[in-house]
């Protein structure tokens, strides 16, 4: 590697509980606790290269160069490290997703975990678990999230330094696999940047903010006793409650197809059926299907016997972002 | 006619401000008032007969004899009558619907509201609209906006004599429409009368009903005015809210069928188009599609040309519930 120059890897992560709207849409302090678990396998891999002869910020993803709003989006991040680090260079980024951009799969947290991890790394410096986290949110909310390992909590606060993640239990605690279903490969209508602000434009939101410390309560609690049941029961509430406020948000947005709508329904019957899976939808159509290892095969399998299934992915429970040697 | 009998019509009603939990289960009083139109051409034909040669009460639905539930919902009402016109004698009660049965179109409502006039007719009473109202939200809270005619809006209040339903507009005073896409003719796995009490332990309930009233004004204006693209928000805005409480109830309740979010989805493309048309749905996955009458024959066409739709039922605006001569 380059002097100056560091490559991280960070993984998306899926929400047991959900974040949507801001106390403060500068600064993403989230309105509402949350709970997630990263997503092993699915990776994004960035470096970073700060080079006092550039003029101009550059970014290439997934191999093409980036211009606009994107690049804009990475510039000002790479602005937040400058002012962090001390620095005035330029910076060279270059970044690869392995998993489908945009499309219900959280690929921006994963982007601004390992921009934030790689661009520090870059710099020489050390920052603590913590301060990575609160410098990732600010570049996408749920950044935060995937900065720690494993299972997950981001804390909402009044503070840019007290809105940080940490990790609740490691990735080993509770052999948990999140199927993704694929239905949509395409870009989503509104991104989850843009829809944030509107959350309080539904008349459902405060409710849905009100009770979501009793749900990370809960959550946190059935994930410490691997009580899958319990689990499910509020994973599935949450995901309805976020919809719900989003639904009804003006404009109103829709992110369920019809056939994000029918494996909600047959994951419902599966678990009736004694399968220990229960469904989660991040800002997407794509049905994010978490089951216990042992359940996995053969949710995949029904899952991808669907016509309206592109693909699935599995992913096990990941570890945080962390700069390659 | 035979003596102490009679025979009345009435329309089932589509609901633009819904009707989803009651403050009073036993009395049907619901927690917010709400808005509606009759659906002329839909319509239950009752028929009463007071028998005192007969030794209990007996009903037929589309020339079937009924028993258990669907029969002692029927005496339950029944029962009513009898207090209220101060009989003892047995009734022979004979309805037909002209349309399907307990598939997100309110059968209940046009068949209370027909059970109400016809027995009370039967008995040689008149009553006024009003009582005629009380009573038929006895035996299905919608019944009572099925009594008057037109466009009605039903009051929530604390008492039986004080929520009824009376008419805002006459039918002529709007063209619409309500084009209903048909795509699941069963019956629904929950009944509304088994959903209201579960409409409470969902933590967005009490949130859908603090708005209500002002979502009612809007929509009393709107269709005052004739304001289409008002009408459409606020109807919409409704549906969802009612839905959004029902899936996040516990346990769940998903109404909502992938064809119906489909078509939901492409009513407001069609309205962006330049399309008056907007959707409602009620506790089933049938989509009303309400529209001005210049514009039904092309939304009824477009609905008709989808796989998913098994047929579409058009109903102009309707008259109230009457007796035959």
């Amino acid at each position: 590697m380059a002097l100056n120059s560091a490559t991280a890897i960070a993984h998306p992560n899926i929400a047991f509980i959900k974040y949507w709207g801001n106390s403060d849409d500068g600064l993403r302090l989230p309105v509402n606790s949350s709970i997630s678990m990263n997503l092993d396998g699915l990776s994004a891999k960035t470096s970073v290269e700060w080079d006092d002869d550039l003029t101009a910020d550059e970014f290439t993803l997934n191999n093409e160069i980036q211009s606009g709003d994107s690049l804009h989006r990475v510039s000002r991040h790479l602005d937040v490290l400058r002012g962090r680090l001390g620095r005035q260079s330029k910076a060279k980024v270059a970044s690869e997703n392995n998993f489908p951009t945009g499309a219900g799969i959280a690929s921006s947290a994963a982007a601004f975990a390992a921009l934030t991890a790689a661009g520090v790394a870059a710099a020489g410096k050390i920052l603590s678990e913590r301060e990575l986290s609160t410098i990732a949110r600010l570049g996408s909310g749920s950044a935060a999230r995937s900065i720690p390992a494993g299972f997950v909590e981001w804390y909402a606060a009044d503070s840019h330094e007290d809105s940080y993640a940490q990790s609740l239990f490691p990735p080993d605690h509770w052999n948990l696999v999140d199927v993704v279903a694929v239905i949509n490969k395409g870009h989503k209508a509104v991104g989850s940047s843009a829809g944030h602000p509107s959350a309080q434009s539904s008349p459902l939101q405060n409710a849905r903010v009100a009770g979501a410390e009793e749900r990370v309560t809960r959550v946190r609690g059935a994930i410490q006793e691997r009580n899958f049941n319990e689990l499910a029961t509020f994973v599935e509430l949450d995901s309805n409650l976020m919809h719900a406020v989003m639904m009804t948000s003006q404009p109103p947005l829709f992110y369920w197809e019809p056939a994000s709508l029918k494996i909600m329904s047959l994951i419902r019957e599966w678990r009736a059926e004694g399968l220990n899976v229960c469904y989660t939808l991040d800002a997407g159509a794509n049905v994010h299907c978490i089951c216990v290892r042992s359940d996995a095969p053969i949710v995949s399998s029904r899952l991808n016997s669907l016509s309206e299934v592109l693909t699935t992915l599995s992913a096990n429970v990941g570890g945080g972002a962390h700069v390659l040697p």
